[in-house]
């Protein structure tokens, strides 16, 4: 039978400077990390979703209120400028995630002040850059994210991360990846945040070509597809007072004080 | 057999705003409701424990670095004033807190910038103060701090909380209470951040003897228990890098550009 | 845009034994409370879902490795004759669990073989049957079981369930109810098993028309959606051994001892 | 300040088989693995705890339901002969685990009768017996377990246990190993079940010293130690009837039909 629904509306968000400052990294991704992993997204998801990408040095960095209304999932990759990123940007980003929006947040966006934000912790972490060979491996066969993914995916060169990984406890772990070194870290984990769903996948260094992996590729996209709320509107969660029996009618706050 | 331990130390901080502002809950709490809570603390674990107390009034709120590296365990309850916390101090405390100190967040204090900052979400909730009977039922017997508890714990009188209660998805849920009203609130939830570990405690507002309440003191006492870090150092989690094979000594972070 | 997908293959599974031994529950239930099921998940997900029907008077309680083959969620519903339920029906069922079959468990099949077997745990709880209302609140609102549901959804009378409830911390707490004598119960959990998914939700009781509800017929036809697993092959999981390097192909026990 | 507490009472059981059968394993562990596990609880807990054995051979497998009540928390290892244990002897030791003693369940013990009837699942996992480096890292350094425990805890020699390990999501996830080969393991897992904690810990074959690793031992110790329940009474979860208003007694139940 077939169903009808509407594209999925994503926005690709990359820092864009390792690629501007540092050759060998063009080398890998001559358009951009964003790029590649917009192309990765559509190569899986096909005409069911509906791409755009944004970067640190776009007007506002890219995100708008009215870029984010439109975007049912956000990806975020950062490394070098994190603190460059506005606080009020962030603010903003912050209000649509707990509103509804998706987001999923890629290897050094551990550290992205958004990531931090909705985590609350340190978001600190092991880690050395020596091209150790990952395996990522699913630890949840269930989990819509895991769908047709290798066990393990190998990833031949890649930039180990270790734990203590200081984040909350996942709401879901999906993936633990081993490193060549003996390294352990949790490289798959699913959050909730207010009324949006957020998916954090750690695989992927400016120094290697990761995004172009196909099986890295497939996790980006049913992580996508997978962080995309369910309700239509775009509703921050409010505090509102309810008379006794009135389960429906909230009122506003008037404030602590008689 | 005997076992010696060290005192527990905790610190139980208060804003005390009603009750200089409002008469009837200066009634109820003459002492400050601060007071009170350290009082049923120190009821049921005696000499076990060494107390303080500490408000908002207090330069830098009480809480400079000294006293917080003194504090194995903070408690929190705030309600009118959770603005008039300077950012600084939040910022110290959650350092402790990411650290090993642990933390008991009272009733209100789902809405200080301490308990925001470590959930990451809006900490909302609905709300009616019409004098409900809220029973707290216990969903974890197994858990610590439900030992000794009632089930269910009855407070004749009592502020409603209701959900959808905008936290991230509780580590453990001890209790979920019933209001005559027939809300339902999470109202026993404990959170792992860093190196700290945080217990929330719905019951308990200015305009009801909550804190008086022999099984409620017994609840905040186990809580105060419970959140007591194992390890002895104060440490915050830290980005470190560690070289193939070597597992102990990590190096400081360079930057993210070579 | 469209998508085409192949029909969803439901078993509803009932006792059907009160229906013919109880005048006052043939009434509520003409067709059995099987029926009347199926027809509460085929109103809600039309030409998406095929369904069947099967009760514990049926041979193999209709529950044939054939049927189970077929079947991408089985939902239950069972209260006076758990006990007549074949142990070799269960062994069977809980192996189509373990490899991919979806469950959705419903009232006293908290009590079913199945589900005992499934969860571990005596899997007990308080119970009334005195008309209370019930009130379901969603304290997850970004699962896709809640998609739809009203906050809180009514039950005008229904059999009390109250804590504490015997399961093992349910993976997700999707709903929580309170009933009018101020009981609360974890109504709605999501529990992984192997390949599968498995959906709890207390409301309805073979003495009130609960399964007549409009939302309650929602949230179900939400639960068996959910339930599917999204591999195609179904698969116990085994116990396989890997040579050093070798990630791919197993081979089999070769028994404990050399 | 010094408190009193009764003694932890271990019963430390073992198959004791491989000791018998196979003579590379007498030379590792002489006085059988039960008795070396023992003393390393010992060592670690020493007047703290009051310790027993017990083996598969002796009557009743050694666990009466007098021993079983005279015990605080059981430790289990098995292998060759799981399918010996009696369902009798499971089924009361069962009982007692959701009445509240504490169960520690060492390496091949995830395919003992009693976890697996606790768990509900398989239990399978991947393994291979070639001599792997085994790196226990701890994912929550908040864990009383992990107290006192290196980050990471190394074993060199060591049977390999991989993911995907058929339980259910564990209550709380301490350890994640790694192995030369590259696979990873949820290797310290605790979960809940009716009034009782249990602690699975992988790490510990019988062709490896395993059990006289310093580390280990201290793992060992702290599980059981944390395994004991707060409550001193021996309780099963129960179904009981509460009328209107009656939080306290509940009755026996008469059974499903009027």
């Amino acid at each position: 039978m077939t169903v009808t629904t509407t594209p999925l509306r994503v926005t690709v968000w990359g820092e864009n400077r390792h690629e501007k400052l540092e050759e060998h990294v063009a080398k890998i991704y001559p358009e951009g990390m964003h790029t590649t992993i917009a192309q990765g997204i559509e190569e899986n998801l096909g005409g069911a979703v509906a791409l755009r990408t944004a970067t640190l040095d776009d007007p506002e960095h890219g995100l708008t209120d009215e870029v984010l209304a439109a975007t049912d999932v956000l990806t975020w990759w950062g490394h070098a400028a994190h603190g460059e990123v506005s606080d009020e940007v962030v603010a903003r980003v912050h209000r649509h995630v707990l509103s509804g929006m998706g987001l999923v947040v890629l290897h050094s966006g551990h550290w992205s002040k958004i990531f931090v934000k909705l985590m609350g912790t340190s978001c600190t972490l092991r880690w050395r850059s020596e091209r150790d060979r990952e395996l990522v491996w699913t630890v949840d066969p269930t989990h819509p994210i895991a769908e047709g993914v290798p066990h393990p995916l190998i990833i031949d060169q890649q930039e180990m991360y270790g734990e203590f990984f200081d984040i909350p406890t996942p709401d879901e772990l999906v993936f633990v990846s081993s490193f060549s070194g003996g390294e352990v870290f949790r490289s798959g984990c699913t959050f909730r945040r207010g009324h949006g769903k957020i998916f954090y996948f750690s695989p992927g260094d400016q120094d290697f070509p990761v995004y172009h992996h196909k099986d890295v590729r497939k996790v980006i996209a049913n992580g996508v597809r997978w962080a995309r709320a369910d309700r239509l509107d775009r509703r921050m969660p409010e505090l509102l007072r309810y008379e006794t029996g009135e389960f429906s009618k909230g009122g506003a706050y008037q404030g602590p004080l008689r």
